[in-house]
């Protein structure tokens, strides 16, 4: 029987999920593929912890080294994560003519131009479907069943942590502090949240999906990137008044010569779709000028989740080498090498967007007009003003709805205002993404 | 400069937005494929028509053989549509050795088993991503994305037209009939609206899903059909009161040595994301072993969106032929043609699920004691009973909810029931699809 020999390096949580899949499914997968992909090595340093799957004999070892140095070897999987070991071993494998499949977000994002390109000298396959979105096929979508369209943005809730929290925020009046804790309780947050948290993975999954979708190279440092520690259910509440629910969004959008690629927690309609994507799950929405919006949904991580899309990964590979298709039957990134170019990111302060401000305010006549007035002199258009109770001689939170304003002049308007001595505390700002109101 | 010859046949409103695409997009698609995905014809009856396109002189043509016949012509788009010239054509193709790609979802239903056997057989790619749910890769999915995973269920909305309808009815409290007449207005429903209202479009797709998913043989003729000509807006206002939207659902799940194959429609939770999908959208959520539930989500119809998945198919075979990879690299009906079996579709009596039971009953005391005495014989446990209004002798609606029943069971408990003196018209029976109450 055909069988394609595949090497594991690092058995923890998206490890154990992929070998358990190739173990218990092997039949199944076999079924479909039409050889089997036999898991011949699993190497981590911890060989003593029980993973819950009984592994031949041989198979479990700690020797990565070994696994890379088998000829037998058609495909490395590197499920270590982080840019030290991982990105050594990867080098190795694509030094010994092995294919790679890897969920490494992080290296991808920092490192992919470079070990893509050795990938492609070296006429291997890479791939790295689980890097973004978990079991999501956003990869294969961008580089295979969207080839037809220009895309035109990508609109993603690419953290599960995240939109766990959100939306414990947002459905029992938690504080970030509360619901961060209680992610934590549930295994939905890492003891040290700052990564999820503070936005940088869902950055470097951005940087992948711009990438694929623009031909651009990769390019995270340019990312605008602001995190969700700063909402509170005041804000939350306030959003839900005016029909939006906040999430953090991975913002990717073509605009001719420059991409917008930015994370921020954001308000967006009830009636969008992504507004009813709640707890761990993940959702991305791809528009393209032919398939209009297009949104896949699902966990965007988890062991067997993320096992799923490596597995989709290992088999690609596998049909490859079994049907005789020469390596880069789909470029790696989504694009001909010669057509990938350096596309700059937009500086955020060139973005327009529509805008939500809460200002703490005394509540006193004229103290409207004055914020008013500086807003109206940089060209910043209100759509609604909100006074939320009274309180005279003391403060209220003042809300206001902007029509599409320029990020530069935000910032501009809103230091002058901050400068009033009828305005306390730093005003809140919390960007809007909604496609019901384009002016 | 590389390039794949394309013939397409038929030049209605999904091939002209093919053709468009490949003329309009030619060199993005360029970019991403490393080939031109040249159209060298687009044959059909009626060349008068401005279809807003500039051909080159020569390409738009009405006679299909000499398509056919050229031997330059690698893939053969067929977008005539119907189980006629359309059959003939792509046996010709198939004959002449030239890669298959079709949306004819009513063909592949009714015909896939033979014609997908030839190809296989001819050596060559058959293809019909753009059969099943327009623009979203449902078909790409479940042969690659989710390789690796038992699918356990899947449970789409299918069909825009009914999608729509639904929709209407829903929102702004019109009855069918006129939801149905604006639909026609503005583009969504045929003048002829039977193959979708009545379910039968649906099913073809969810014959090819279920093909695709289980590893069966096509199977049409004994999925359950029922459509949506009997919904009212008074049980959609009910179902809305319990927290359910109604919904025509392709339900397709796999019961060990069967499947179940059901359309028709179904009240289903607010808090499923399903329920959230609206206008004429269409969605596919997929359970599998590893990946929990996964959603696609876009436009099923329309020139661009069906356009796009015509184009991947079409890119997908260039890719083949460009490296060099056999035909059959993923096989077309997602497994090995020695691991598909004959399934049994299983029969709608023996199905389990819940029901929504509305009785139009004398009110009187001791109706309700008849008529739940009748459902307990059947071994028909109620879940809740709400009857709306009072009218002393005269009829009121009585609305009941079940725990899990067998179809069998009800159908039989209905037929006693209608036989009460008290009991008026015909019982309307909306099936209910909620993972919240198992029992």
């Amino acid at each position: 029987m055909k069988k394609i020999n595949i090497g594991l390096l690092g058995c923890g949580t998206v490890g154990t999920g992929v070998a358990k899949l190739l173990i218990e499914n092997r039949e199944l997968i076999r079924s479909r593929v039409g050889a089997a992909l036999n898991l011949k090595y699993v190497a981590d340093i911890d060989i003593q912890t029980d993973r819950g799957i009984s592994f031949d004999d041989g198979v479990f070892i700690s020797d990565a080294q070994k696994v890379l140095d088998d000829p037998d070897i058609d495909i490395i999987i590197e499920m270590i994560g982080g840019e030290g070991l991982a990105k050594e071993f990867i080098q190795k494998a694509i030094h010994n003519g092995k294919h790679v499949v890897t969920a490494n977000k992080a290296l991808i994002a920092s490192h992919g131009n470079t070990l893509l390109r050795a990938a492609a000298e070296k006429g291997i396959d890479f791939a790295f479907e689980a890097s973004v979105g978990g079991c999501m096929p956003i990869i294969k979508s961008l580089r295979e069943s969207l080839v037809g369209n220009r895309i035109t943005s990508m609109i993603g809730i690419l953290n599960g942590t995240c939109n766990y929290i959100l939306s414990k925020i947002t459905d029992e009046g938690k504080t970030f502090e509360a619901a961060l804790s209680e992610a934590q309780a549930s295994g939905f947050a890492e003891a040290d949240p700052t990564l999820d948290v503070e936005g940088f993975d869902t950055a470097h999954k951005l940087a992948i999906l711009n990438s694929l979708a623009y031909g651009m190279e990769i390019n995270l440092k340019d990312i605008y990137i602001e995190g969700i520690s700063g909402i509170t259910p005041l804000d939350i509440e306030f959003a839900g008044e005016f029909g939006y629910r906040i999430k953090l969004l991975a913002i990717g959008k073509d605009k001719g010569d420059a991409v917008e690629a930015r994370i921020h927690p954001t308000m967006i309609p009830f009636d969008n779709i992504l507004s009813n994507v709640n707890s761990n799950l993940n959702a991305v929405m791809v528009s393209g000028d032919a398939v209009g919006d297009m949104l896949l949904y699902g966990y965007g991580a988890g062991m067997m989740p993320t096992g799923s899309a490596v597995i989709s990964d290992a088999a690609d590979i596998a049909r490859n080498i079994l049907s005789g298709a020469k390596a880069g039957r789909v470029p790696l990134l989504s694009y001909q090498s010669e057509n990938i170019r350096k596309i700059p990111v937009m500086p955020v302060d060139e973005i327009f967007t529509h805008y939500y401000f809460r200002f703490s305010a005394l509540d006193r006549p004229g103290v409207l007009s004055k914020i008013s007035g500086i807003l109206g002199k940089h060209d910043i258009s209100i759509k609604s003003v909100h006074q939320k109770g009274r309180k005279t001689g003391g403060s209220v939170p003042i809300v206001m709805l902007t029509h599409l304003a320029k990020e530069a002049d935000v910032k501009k308007a809103l230091s002058e205002i901050m400068l009033l001595d009828v305005v306390g505390d730093k005003p809140v700002i919390i960007r809007i993404e909604d496609q019901n109101g384009q002016d």
